[in-house]
């Protein structure tokens, strides 16, 4: 510790002054008189999370490889939900028949101008006895990845997303009847194949560079936390921005007797072979490749000159084939019923299933789980009565394509849209920071949770420390922000864990929450995400893991016993007027783009500046970027501007005045539906799965959020038509949700 | 070539409407009658200058080694005044004895955890057979380093300027007592040792990372232009931002029998030993070293975890001791009288000297030198007669400290005060877009003459392919101006070349001209500057070498025959308001940065940060920045601006009238004074031998220019004594100037 307890309790009460809420004793939600006896039982619970419990669940859960369907995976499953029970849950394995490919081929050779068969393989470490099971691991693989023998020159497309082919034709190189290598980074990983099959390529490599997470950023494993030489990043690249879950089963729950498409007929699976692979393996073929050099910001930190490839002389051979079987997954599914509204539910997850030992990812988020669900079985033992259901989930099958929420999400979806309230995720813990993604109709009440929970490094609350993070590192404007705002601002949710189908598909209010940003690393879906990695350079005395039950355990505490359901709506509002601000500089930027790129054609600017010896295809005309119609856009935000303030003024006195009890209920039941308003049930254009009208994966970022999407890709796109017709399918939505909104106030008021 | 014939004269008539100044048929400075007999000389001297004369000069002069001191110097020498003599121009060598440290011991080892003896030796190439004069050649090393036998712990300092020791006393890493590593770049080279020492550094090894202009970048010599793993950048490192020239005869001419100080008093010579050395030898020694990690933006491109150092384990000894010898150098001066105004000089100068064979630098530079001399030459023998002594130098010694033209200078100094017009440098040459820099007076016409010379790539005129090069790449305001700005602005002179003495010494108009921008390379100051290298590489058929004799020579010719000497002045006001706008922002900016680290002190954001694992240390709190009165300088630059205006107005006229001689003579007497009054007897603060109060080389920036020194460096250290100090001496000069402008206009106005 580097503080000493004066400078904290200094700090502590200058952050406070600035930082706390009027009324720091009133929790949102509760009654006046409802307040004590749930801060007693918060405080209770807080004592409970035990570090050396977390510590004991993550040594047993990743000793062993334990992917989806591996031996050890179900004696996981099976050994945590007896936990469960034993705390008191009641507990069950929710089982599902899912398509998981494993690789049978895997093959990888550098066949001109000279001879290098890549090796595939991670060396298990001496030092590190959970590696040694070589026999249960994964080999390193992309899951589904297609089928496919193929060879080709080989062209280096950084990132490999759709700019970086932009700066590929500049140059004059097309990766047409090519095999493209990748480096990750820059994108989720499954857009890689992606685009380059769109743009004609015949397979894809995808590498780890070490400048990324390797030797460039510090000692590689076992000395340090990055990737050593031979490692590899695992992972899914199925088309999930489109869906994820089984692509055989998509929009039904995969269980045994579901109707399955053919495989052939499946959309989302890669069409070109992929294979991801170590940077050992990757440097003889860079090395070995041609063409113009690299662009400055695409080269990595191996000791060779980067290059785009093409014509020569490097060409490689990649075979991939899979064994394409149906495997269970079992989902550990455990419920503390609820004693007033049995029938509104609070859904928790983490998922259970590592590519190898997962000991970051995801069982140190699992160890967090675990420890809520034996303290909160504490409490109810101690008399504890949540009024609302509280559901814990082990996921199965995320790491190929969030396959065990998925499908349970899909099996149970009207009664998960009838009854979920919110769901509340989390995926593997570090060190640092609190995380906090989300619904922003649940902002206010995340904060207020963060607010609760002590930081171990510094004994501020997480909320303090997040709060000057963000001060010190922000944007200007996120500074300012975290100075001014009352609230810290949550992310968006993309994809990339499990609540993605219970956000973008039925629309429930989600969290997605975690720490981190002082534990780098490079050994994520390697063999060396084990217990010693995890121990020796991240969260190592699993005091953030405490600090993750303390915050998940709360927030499920609050959602679980509030009189009124803890939205708040005006940072949405807030949030709302935001991403409109953003959609329209996006116009403004690509029309001041287009119009400088002509400019610049028109008046020889291109050309004159043309290097003869390494000249690079002048960029096309550019077609004008028409005036877009916002205004329903900004009416609509208006109205749910002023609905958000007045559902504040009509919560305020009816937490004061304790309404009666028909009216709580009736205004639970629709605030529970609020979120349900941003969905549209035709989806968005192009992926129908994807409800949620806010919020969704980018079809050409993956993992990173889009928000207003059909809006924003649409005007990414330069496709007007379909911008004016999603403008106003969005601005239907919310003025739905303006109306609801007033009417929940009404229904507070009695009216 | 890329371009067709007939998209280029498109280009050209597009660009002509946007650009062209109205009445493009007027040359600045001739009376209307003056304009057809000026220009129709200029024609006759642009067909003149021969690429393949240039290339003969360049492997004659480039075929051996030839720096101050060397047999085949002294050769090249007499060849150069044989060659002015024969052209018909009155030439001589002007002897100097300068101080010449050339090496008798370099020795580095890595003493620990292991021992590396590093090679310190460039390998001679079998194809390119002028790296093949080992004898001859001097080993890398830095010239002015200091003498000595120095052993110590080894700490990586990035560029080794200010900020980045701010970085390593964050970690708490101190050099005191260390031997520091720093990647050339960044800086000029003699910064680093400076910084080093006033640090408290024993020792300094300059080395080149493959990432600025080795492998990273392409491929390395002989099979591309960059740095071979054993190349070395030899190079000065007297504190030339102090004064540069012969250390022991500073503000004298070192002729052979002038007085000298003890070296022991010389106070440029650094303190401690340095030594360049190849990214083959840094990289066991980089590699050796322990500590924290570097920051990300400190890394290279070698294949190691860069470490920051400190207490061990690698530990070096670092030996090197000089020849202190006096060496005779030989200055090439070679005079053209003028025919009406034969003490008023026009001088023109490239340095002759190489580290090694310096074809790039500085002979690309002095062909074209060589051929401007004989195309004046030639156009002599045909009748024309310049009004004005035109002096064409060729520099010896400007590798070691700008030792010939400094000496030169100084020697010279009264009667260069008198009569000296102009000086117009040029230092090399290489291919792709003009780049000017020089005194703000002379913007305008350098601007003109750039419109007159057709770039050889494109046909376009040297002046639109800079447009559309600034257009293209410009920052957005670069963008603009280029558009809009009548003229293209030029930069302001730090040093770095021959202009230095001139300019800054003694307030002598000077232009710094070449060409460059599509020709990359990592020989600088190697022993692959050779001939092969430059012409694979560079200007292979020196069609731009052609054209910068056409644009230098065309400036000289216009500066030689002027009515009324071209200066302008507008500009230079417009110039001077922007930067006493930046030094304004740079005091807010401090302010506020001063203020916001206080508030996060304050606040506490710094200590709830802190990772305890990787504590930093907290920054000191800051002192309030003042706000400063500005407005002597505000004033004087208006009334600058305004006599800047009028004399526009006046020389308009006189330029119709053509007024009578005896006026002219007195205003251009008076014009050729203008720019030494903004020369102040006193010099700058702690560096007297620099005396312009507009432009200097930054006292921690090296060749970097710093635009009104005493004030901006002054803020930067936070002086505010000497920033009042410097705004009133500032101001003076400038109402000093504005009131000679002012008495020039009279006398165009006949009062």
């Amino acid at each position: 510790m580097s503080l000493s307890l004066k400078s904290l309790y200094r700090l502590l009460s200058l952050l406070l002054v600035v930082a706390a809420p009027a009324g720091a004793q009133s929790i949102r939600g509760f009654t006046t008189s409802g307040v004590a006896p749930q801060r007693e039982w918060e405080a209770r619970y807080q004592q409970i999370p035990d570090p050396m419990r977390q510590r004991e669940y993550l040594r047993r859960l990743s000793a062993r490889p334990h992917h989806v369907g591996s031996p050890y995976q179900r004696q996981n499953a099976e050994y945590m939900r007896d936990l469960f029970t034993s705390w008191g849950w009641d507990a069950t394995l929710a089982e599902y028949h899912v398509l998981f490919p494993t690789p049978k081929v895997r093959r990888l050779e550098l066949t001109a101008p000279t001879r290098y068969v890549a090796k595939l393989q991670e060396p298990s470490l001496k030092n590190d006895p959970a590696t040694a099971f070589m026999a249960e691991q994964l080999p390193s693989y992309n899951a589904f990845s297609g089928d496919g023998d193929v060879s080709g020159p080989l062209v280096y497309v950084n990132y490999g997303v759709p700019a970086d082919y932009d700066e590929l034709e500049k140059r004059g190189i097309s990766v047409r009847g090519a095999i493209v290598i990748a480096r990750y980074g820059g994108s989720w990983r499954g857009i890689k194949p992606k685009v380059a099959f769109e743009h004609g390529a015949v397979g894809c490599i995808i590498y780890s560079d070490p400048r990324d997470d390797g030797y460039a950023q510090g000692d590689v494993y076992p000395n340090g936390p990055w990737r050593p030489k031979d490692g590899v990043q695992r992972g899914s690249v199925l088309d999930m921005p489109v869906a994820p879950g089984d692509p055989l089963t998509i929009g039904t729950g995969a269980t045994p007797d579901a109707p399955r498409i053919d495989r052939k007929d499946a959309t989302t699976i890669m069409k070109i072979p992929v294979l991801p692979i170590s940077y050992e393996d990757a440097q003889p073929l860079l090395a070995a490749m041609g063409g113009p050099v690299a662009p400055e910001s695409w080269r990595g930190a191996l000791p060779i000159t980067y290059r785009l490839g093409g014509s020569g002389p490097a060409r490689v051979r990649l075979a991939v084939e899979h064994d394409w079987k149906l495997t269970p997954a079992f989902n550990v599914i455990a419920t503390l019923k609820g004693s007033a509204a049995p029938d509104e539910w609070i859904v928790r997850g983490n998922h259970i299933d590592g590519w190898v030992n997962g000991a970051q990812d995801p069982i140190a988020g699992m160890a967090a789980e675990l420890e809520e669900a034996r303290a909160l079985g504490e409490l109810a033992r101690q008399g504890w009565r949540p009024k609302r259901t509280i559901v814990y989930a082990g996921w199965d099958a995320e790491e190929p394509a969030l396959l065990g929420s998925t499908e349970w999400v899909e099996h149970h979806a009207p009664e998960l849209r009838q009854k979920a309230v919110a769901y509340i995720n989390t995926d593997g813990n570090g060190r640092g920071f609190l995380g906090a993604g989300g619904s922003h109709s649940l902002e206010r009440f995340i904060n207020e949770v963060a607010r609760e929970v002590r930081d171990p490094e510094t004994g501020l609350t997480v909320w303090q420390r997040l709060q000057a993070q963000t001060i010190r590192n922000g944007s200007p404007q996120a500074k300012r922000e975290a100075r001014e705002r009352g609230d810290l601002r949550i992310g968006a949710l993309g994809s990339g864990s499990d609540y993605t189908p219970f956000i973008q598909h039925l629309g429930i209010a989600s969290l997605n929450l975690g720490f981190g940003g002082e534990d780098g690393g490079g050994i994520y879906h390697s063999i060396y995400d084990t217990p010693r990695w995890y121990e020796t350079f991240s969260d190592s005395n699993y005091v953030y893991g405490r600090a993750l039950s303390q915050v998940v355990g709360l927030a499920v505490m609050r959602l679980a016993s509030a009189d009124v359901l803890p939205y708040q709506f005006t940072n949405l509002a807030e949030t709302l007027r935001g991403y409109a601000g953003e959609v329209k500089v996006l116009r403004d930027e690509l029309s001041a783009r287009a119009a400088e790129t002509n400019r610049m054609l028109d008046d020889g600017v291109i050309a004159a500046t043309e290097d003869p010896r390494a000249p690079l295809k002048p960029p096309a005309r550019e077609a004008l970027v028409p005036y877009l119609n916002f205004a329903p856009l900004d009416n609509a935000i208006e109205a749910f501007g002023r609905a958000a303030s007045g559902y504040e003024r009509s919560l305020g006195s009816a937490l004061q005045r304790a309404p009666d009890g028909a009216a709580l209920t009736r205004a639970n039941a629709m605030l529970r539906d609020t979120e349900r308003q941003f969905s549209s049930p035709e989806g968005l254009p192009r992926r129908p799965w994807y409800k949620h009208l806010l919020y969704a994966p980018g079809l050409y970022t993956g993992y990173g959020v889009k928000t207003l999407p059909g809006v924003r890709e649409a005007i990414e796109q330069k496709d007007w038509d379909t911008v004016a017709r999603e403008v106003t399918r969005l601005a239907q939505a919310i003025d739905r949700a303006a109306t609801h909104v007033a009417a929940i106030s009404a229904v507070l008021e009695g009216k």
